[in-house]
């Protein structure tokens, strides 16, 4: 075992790269006890030489180029805290490879883009790529799905993936204030972007998503061909009607086998409140992978921020240090890169599971009948069927009705609802919102 | 990396070493992929020989002594699933170690009364010692406190740890049964042994908390040397209590650094009914670890099981087949075994918490106003206090006086006790439990 210090190559000095700096500064004599060896940061880039990071770069080699810095020859380990799918993390990423280094990266957006290509350089090469941060920040999901879980096949997993939408939805339950006003606020104290399109329609967690369907069910990584759908469009009253009928809404990422490919899903769900994914509050992450030998393992963990992340990115850094010299057999993806199978892509119309649906309709005496008959005609078993007045409709003769399914084919759903609007009962248009069996 | 054969010598064939081999049997494929070379079960020893055991064992060379198994010149892991802190597990493993092989075992009761001593021996030897299997089944809560929290300062970990505990404590709610009944019911369906002692006065959860206070905390193991308070005195009256406030009681293991050394203890505690803890049940494990960079990690699943256990077994001998020859730097307890810190134990007497207290009383004018009284002497704040029927009690005149407080100190609220019991105002003991604050 070498004695030597790990030389690090850091490419990034944002929000992750500076905690990272100063997490290696603050813990260096613990992290040289764990590792065996001393971690150093020898050469780092980012954009402006000159800003001020809160950390000492005295004596760190700087680089304006993020590639350059990648292929330099007296280094170990590449750094990758850039972001982005493109250049320069991509070329970088790769040159740090087949110049024989390590790879550590936060990336999901490459990582969804190009890991399987990525993945094979790396196994061609001998090294290691490691990106536990790149899904669910600081919750060590990608090292249990690699190595925990050796042996395990997993049948589904799910998880809140993005801090954002959840410390929304989290808000409008505790405090009853709609959407449009809790994401202002959110963004106003920074735990939303000004442009917060990425994350509240699900793009984020299908790339986190995608990550682990490839590692859990060995396939080619798919993050653009995934079902999304995002919380912009949920309300206080489906909100307050998840509530009285014992749920939550939860923006969910869900993975899972079935004869007809891989179903790949990000949208609202409701989940029981009496389960733990439904007590995952505020900007909190969690993950639920449910395999033959365990039944289900839940992590739950702060899945952003400087710190956490950096954690996660000291967590893949530390493994190489400790590792031995020489070429390495951890497959980027559990599955050998060259052996993933193709992704197919199971229909959301043949879907299978439990829905909510609230209809808003002219208070008129027979429409109950008239739904419950349309939902029967659809074959569509129903747990409940109740009828309320809905406070937030401008209409005085509007009531709300709110049915919950057991489990069923989206497709009849979908027909149902299209044939109670064509029965003209319907005032706007029908909510439907998934319901997901959870532990 | 060698692609030859991972060499296996197996001790112990019972729930454990059965579903190790039968999950080897079934998942060759799928584990010479992901490990990169086959692992293969060359030997094997229990007590009996001709017992069935479900699996085929023709092509394994039989021992009857496990420590002539862990002798064996051609094997590269020896797999420990006997069971108990003496012999021949000990001895075994120690030969093992001894004649240079890695050693796996899920033996909590071996490793949190030898765990230092043997971690020295492999670390000597430069060996693995992994134990993934001995805290919380199939959790992988050893790695994660190994290698994805490498520099990370622990500042307090609990865990609902025993299975047994935290499945009658669900029943006892769910159904309102009392503990004998429950625990009747547990032994029948094989969820508690025929001796309940070691689980429910709270062992069993000491041993494995005690080797998680030495991970965190860089300390010795000290398995018997924690306050223990299992969960036999817990009434229906408790939990109901504990319901009608908003909380639920759960066996805890917790470990925290303090000023005065580190609080290990075990006992019956309220946990917030909206934490993610509270929803942890039946045989359900759940570990939660607080630190200085994550916040608050939680991973929950099943602690025990043939399937579980084994799968964390084979996490285990995965990452040792995937690893390359040669000395290994991954100490044991995360700190190089001979600078492990000696454990100095805080008194519980100066444990700082919220309690509930929950007195038995003469239905009197001023009882109520004596024991108010009586808590401010103490100088403890009280956060509620309400009287109520007691439908357990036999005595018709008697009340229940349930009390909770702000964070106090233990000997403040014995005391306490001690005085309104003097004063002659209750009837039996008073029910003391404490309230944990959970995420
Ligand atoms: N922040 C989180 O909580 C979090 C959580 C999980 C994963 N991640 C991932 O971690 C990565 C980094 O995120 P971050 O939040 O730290 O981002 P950030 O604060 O925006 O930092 C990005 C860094 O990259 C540098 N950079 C940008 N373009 C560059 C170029 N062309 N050449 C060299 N350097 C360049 C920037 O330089 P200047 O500073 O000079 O502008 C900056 O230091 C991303 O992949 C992100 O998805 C972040
Ligand atoms: N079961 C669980 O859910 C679980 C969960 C976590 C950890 N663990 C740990 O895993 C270990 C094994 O547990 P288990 O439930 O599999 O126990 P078990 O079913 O009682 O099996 C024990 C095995 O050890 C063998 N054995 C006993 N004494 C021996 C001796 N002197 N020499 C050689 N072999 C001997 C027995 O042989 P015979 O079969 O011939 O009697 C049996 O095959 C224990 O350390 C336990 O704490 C178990």
């Amino acid at each position: 075992m070498s004695t030597e210090p790990l030389r690090i190559g850091l490419a990034g000095l944002g929000t992750v790269g500076a905690a990272f700096i100063k997490l290696l500064e603050q813990k260096n004599a613990l992290l040289t006890r764990q590792c065996g060896r001393p971690i150093e940061v020898l050469s780092a880039c980012a954009r402006d030489r000159n800003r001020d990071r809160g950390v000492d770069l005295s004596n760190v080699e700087w680089y304006d180029d993020a590639v350059k810095l990648a292929e330099a020859p007296n280094l170990d380990v590449f750094v990758e805290l850039i972001g982005g799918d493109g250049e320069p993390a991509l070329s970088a990423v790769k040159a740090a490879i087949q110049s024989g280094k390590h790879v550590v990266t936060a990336n999901k957006a490459l990582i969804a883009k190009h890991g399987v290509e990525l993945a094979i350089l790396a196994e061609e090469q001998g090294v290691l790529l490691n990106f536990e941060a790149a899904v669910a920040g600081g919750i060590p999901v990608i090292k249990t799905m690699r190595e925990a879980l050796a042996g395990n096949t997993v049948s589904r997993l799910y998880g809140i993936l993005n801090g954002t939408c959840n410390y929304i939805l989290t808000r409008m339950e505790e405090e009853e204030i709609g959407f449009a006003e809790v994401l202002a606020d959110a963004q106003r104290l920074g735990y939303a972007e000004a442009d917060p399109t990425f994350d509240i329609e699900g793009n984020d967690t299908a790339h986190k998503l995608a990550i682990m369907t490839s590692i859990a069910f060995g396939t080619q990584i798919a993050g653009d061909d995934i079902y999304l759908e995002g919380i912009s469009n949920i309300t206080l009253a489906d909100i307050r009607a998840a509530r009285d009928l014992g749920y939550r809404i939860k923006l969910l990422g869900v993975a899972q086998k079935t004869e007809r490919g891989i179903e790949q899903r990000v949208h609202p769900t409701m989940v029981p409140i009496e389960s733990q994914i439904a007590q995952v509050d505020d900007v909190i992450n969690a993950v639920v992978l449910e395999t033959d030998l365990l039944g289900a393992l839940l992590m739950s963990g702060p899945g952003a921020g400087g710190e956490a992340t950096a954690s996660a990115v000291m967590g893949d850094v530390a493994d190489i240090a400790k590792s031995r010299p020489g070429r390495q057999h951890v497959p980027a993806l559990v599955t050998p890169a060259k052996e993933l199978a193709p992704y197919q892509r199971a229909r959301m119309r043949s879907h299978e599971g439990g829905y909510f649906i609230r209809l808003l309709v002219r208070d008129e005496v027979g429409v109950f009948a008239a739904i419950a008959q349309r939902m029967a005609a659809a074959n569509i078993s129903l747990q409940s069927i109740v009828q309320r007045d809905d406070p937030d409709s401008p209409e005085k003769d509007s009531k709300a009705i709110i049915l919950t399914t057991h489990a069923t084919m989206e497709t009849a759903v979908r027909q149902a609802i299209a044939d109670i609007e064509s029965d003209g009962h319907l005032r706007g248009s029908a909510q439907v919102i998934r319901m997901e069996p959870a532990g």
